[in-house]
């Protein structure tokens, strides 16, 4: 199911550049302006929804904290379970962690140790708002594993192409929107 | 649209009591494993869809970072807009600010300026996952009139209702499950 250049456009004019955030030199893609604008908010959920009612998903995984938004709709849609990856110390149960490097240092994800029950190998699509290097997303995608679920694909609203972020995952990589 | 007695165990069932979370003495509430479950997610979020489809809104504006799971399927679900209300520093473009007391110092959450667009006066219904003091609800609703819209109801899955933490809202508040 191929997103048309028309439906892409919508999705595209309704993201706001915002220059020099969070820091000089960056634009920051500002999705919350896609959020609240229903008609194409519904039409990238509807582009990502028929994508994947075919893959038979188990789970949908999202990333703190925008991927939230997106991957708990996609669930709701596909009438799967919603899983979240969540920063260091905000989930409650036992974790697994896994860390990433930054620019200066590192951070770290978590995931439920029992985030995916007792199915055996089940399908998990991961999602997030933005791939730039995919460090928290590859960290993501191996805490999916390291709990014995499967990461069918990384799904991003986002991508920007020229860091390369798609490079190093074991998983296929969906990017709704190309950014140069 | 009342919910049953039924499918309120269907929900309540699904929330998981982690003892000493994030510190002694307090039970969390462990909504992971709510998500995870689609037949129980659905009850509730339908609940939702039920009872506020006649409320006429035009956005949904959800807290950091649990109320965005909530929020955005409902928004998605009534085919109006999600606003999400986030920790300060996370919002790219020109934000409205408010702070609220914590147990010891405060904290700080903010909203888009335009967040609710041209329209006079729109209908949003605010979510979050729990209720306690409410601290950061309140300052939710404050930022949502702030910015020229109107807080019709806010609405939470749990509301620890021996902290009393609904009163000092202006807006009526609704919460699905009361925990003891």
């Amino acid at each position: 199911m191929t997103l048309t250049s028309e439906d892409k456009k919508i999705i595209l004019d309704s993201i706001r550049d915002i220059p020099d955030f969070p820091k000089p030199g960056i634009i920051f893609k500002d999705i919350t302006t896609l959020l609240s604008t229903p008609d194409a908010f519904n039409t990238l959920m509807t582009h990502l929804e028929n994508r994947y009612e075919s893959y038979d998903l188990d789970y949908v995984a999202g990333i703190d904290a925008r991927g939230f938004i997106f991957g708990s709709i996609l669930a709701d849609r596909l009438g799967v379970g919603f899983v979240p990856v969540r920063k260091k110390g905000k989930l409650p149960y036992t974790t697994v962690a896994e860390k990433y490097s930054l620019e200066y240092g590192f951070d770290e994800v978590e995931i439920h140790i029992d985030a995916f029950g007792e199915k055996e190998d089940p399908k998990v699509l991961l999602i997030d708002d933005l791939i730039a290097t995919g460090g928290t997303a590859k960290a993501a995608a191996n805490l999916i594993d390291k709990v014995g679920a499967n990461c069918v694909e990384a799904c991003f609203i986002m991508e920007l192409a020229f860091l390369n972020g798609r490079q190093g995952f074991d998983a296929p990589v969906y990017s709704v929107l190309e950014i140069d």
